[in-house]
């Protein structure tokens, strides 16, 4: 990977409401065309999980009345609960995710409907890479969906890459030399976590953009977010 | 907080090696003019902890031929050890931060050295930015000081903020409406944590590069990077 020169988030805006069915790279493209965005060589696209799953209609009906309703879904969503307070579920998801409330989200749908994670948020933004870099004859082209995250010891939310094509998001420095010639330690780099990070700043959770378009990375190799999982057996905080 | 229109990441290159008793503000405004950069209005400057540790001379002597020196000096710098396993400990330091080996560092710095965290890194952010906006003439300027952590979860590491000063790192969402006109339960966005990771993308592990200009966020109120170690007692993964 060559030394960045510098690193731009492009905010992409008009994207308007996601609905089940929506060809999300037609979405996505259009807003592009709007904002007068052209996507480049090792550009990389980022997309909020939430509006993934609208498009692929999964969002499900609950019932405000009933204040078990929503525990339900979220029990229905984990696989593994690790932590509970109060109405609060730190779990494991079907995808390895730990996060709260199995990912189910109330905010940004219509009242009475909760929107999921999408079940193959790797295979989506696969899907998502291929039609984009056909669109614009792009070689290398990433794409990260994203999903906003707690974290232990750490106060505030932070955007993670829960889905990504067309990059290794760990950025491997095996071998690599520090400052003084000795090999270094640290191995790996979440980079596709530390775009999801970046393209937050820009996106905010109240302003409705829910694509970014980071530039300036030479992004390289290939690999899928499913990879950031830390297996459960290497996890001191399980 | 406006809506950002464009983030930009410049790295600044040039800024040598660091040594104890360097005036990182003089060290840090040779490096930008030999970049070209001028600091702007509400600029965050983000600066290693590893180069803030060396101008303040936390750099300390290791016996390498004695197996047991490393553990010994992350104990020393260690208030509590959450767990353990060979020779990794992840520690919470004085400073409130769960990581690994107290922050104690061995890369980057002369073979028989080690690193140790900043004393006190809110006050090393708030001495860089109250000498540089005097001499940029700014009334608002971020500075960022990180650390390179792992987490719980999820592979790869990122950086965080350790300290902080010019800006309140955590952007309240408090009685802000979703797109839907519904107030947002998320409440909190780690921004100042965000901003370390998207300074990591352009400054890298190999890359000699601990200084980056992040320009393009509104940024607004006061704080220090404190604020952003969850209290203990609000922790489920103690």
């Amino acid at each position: 990977m060559e030394k960045p020169r510098e690193l731009r988030v492009l905010p992409v805006d008009g994207v308007g409401e996601v609905r089940a069915g929506d060809r999300l790279d037609v979405v996505v493209n259009r807003a592009l065309e709007a904002c007068g965005i052209a996507l480049r060589e090792s550009d990389v696209l980022v997309v909020t999980s939430k509006i993934v799953s609208k498009a692929e209609g999964r969002v499900v009906a609950v019932d405000e009345a009933d204040p078990e309703a929503r525990t339900r879904l979220v029990l229905e969503q984990a696989t593994t609960v690790l932590r509970r307070r109060d109405s609060l579920l730190i779990t494991e998801t079907s995808h390895g995710f730990v996060c709260a409330n199995a990912g189910v989200d109330w905010s940004n749908t219509e009242p009475g409907t909760a929107v999921l994670l999408p079940e193959n948020p790797d295979r989506s933004a696969r899907g998502l890479r291929d039609r984009l870099a056909a669109r614009f004859g792009l070689g290398t082209l990433g794409v990260v969906i994203t999903d906003t995250v707690g974290r232990p010891w750490r106060r505030g939310l932070v955007d993670i890459a829960i889905g990504s094509a067309g990059f290794a998001p760990l950025l491997d420095l095996v071998g690599t030399e520090d400052g003084t010639g000795r090999e270094l330690h640290v191995t790996e780099i979440a980079l596709a976590d530390e775009i999801a990070a970046s393209a937050e700043i820009v996106c905010g959770k109240a302003w409705r953009r829910p694509v970014a378009v980071v530039r300036g990375i030479d992004i390289t190799g290939e690999g899928s977010a499913r990879e950031l999982v830390r297996p459960p057996r290497d996890d001191l905080f399980r």
